[in-house]
């Protein structure tokens, strides 16, 4: 049997994609499945699709911030919510298109950590350069990936695919092609990874 | 320690509803909860909230059809996608507002299988009837309930006091005051009431 694939469509603006990132890596590793980052732009998806930012609607972003807050209490994790939101991911996630292979998981957990726990903007420069930097990355090579054409192209790529597969909103993710919305759905993703969904 | 209190806000024409109801009894039991069903119209509390139903975006409803189908899979019960849809929910929650209180978790269940799994149309009074007399109630004073003005009354007052809580979509449950949306929240309401979830 080959291994399952995980394909994980994050967007650092997104704060129950930082949740998701929180679980993802150990849900893949004890399944054995393959984890691929993809970094989209969910505010696109959003605009593709005619859905809303959930916190537009001021009843559900009331009830939406002491959700995340216990979600994180569950999964045992730092959860602070910025100051600056939304936030600018655009370089972010460029600069995620443009990593080694090796790298895009630990560089979209150090994003969304500094950004969903250490309330830092990840729309300045500076502070993508400092996450470099904490990676053992040159921090001015890093920002210059953001201006690459085909880093650029490679981010929207992704985007229009994703939009193409049916996602509207984030985090998304297919399992052997089959997709699942939220972190709220990962235990539907475990149970389909033992068999227990059915076809 | 007093007994934990599950309010649990319904309304049968909420297929995420009928996937709560069917897990929630067995949840309040385990935690020795005091569950207490509570009707209301949530078509009233998107108009109220300005959210919207989430079949309003195709993308999403074309998702949501295969997503409930494996949460039902998950929890191993019975789903249908009824061919009236919408449906008209208002009479089989009036009468959910005049039945004894021993009768409101049998006429709920017994509303959501009929329309979420056997697609008969609970807008249709003979629909209704034969329900009432499965549980053992007499059909036309059963459907009578739904002209009476306290229970008219008191439909609408459960509805307004649901929104004024920040109820935006269903179910939603308050435990002990805390209030969660969605069947896809019982794993952080077993959470909370194990305590681990701290304050």
């Amino acid at each position: 049997m080959s291994s399952p694939l995980i394909e994980f469509y994050w967007d650092s603006a997104s704060p129950y994609t930082y949740l998701a990132a929180t679980q993802i890596e150990a849900l893949a590793a004890r399944h054995e499945a393959t984890l691929v980052w993809k970094p989209f732009l969910v505010g696109k998806a959003f605009e593709a699709t005619g859905n809303r930012a959930p916190a537009t609607i001021p009843a559900k972003a009331r009830y939406l911030s002491k959700d995340l807050a216990m979600w994180a209490r569950h999964y045992e994790v730092a959860f602070k919510f910025p100051s600056v939101f939304p936030v600018a991911s655009l370089a972010s996630l460029r600069i995620a298109c443009g990593l080694p292979e090796d790298l895009h998981g630990k560089w979209a957990l150090a994003v969304m950590r500094a950004y969903w726990t250490e309330n830092q903007d990840i729309g300045q420069p500076e502070v993508l350069g400092r996450i470099a930097t904490s990676l053992g990355l040159d921090a001015q090579a890093t920002l210059a990936l953001a201006q690459e054409s085909e880093v650029k192209e490679k981010l929207k790529a992704n985007t229009e695919e994703a939009v193409a597969r049916g996602v509207f909103g984030a985090p998304t993710f297919f399992v052997d092609g089959t997709m699942f919305w939220g972190n709220d759905r990962l235990p539907l993703i475990e149970a389909l990874l033992e068999g227990r969904l059915g076809s």
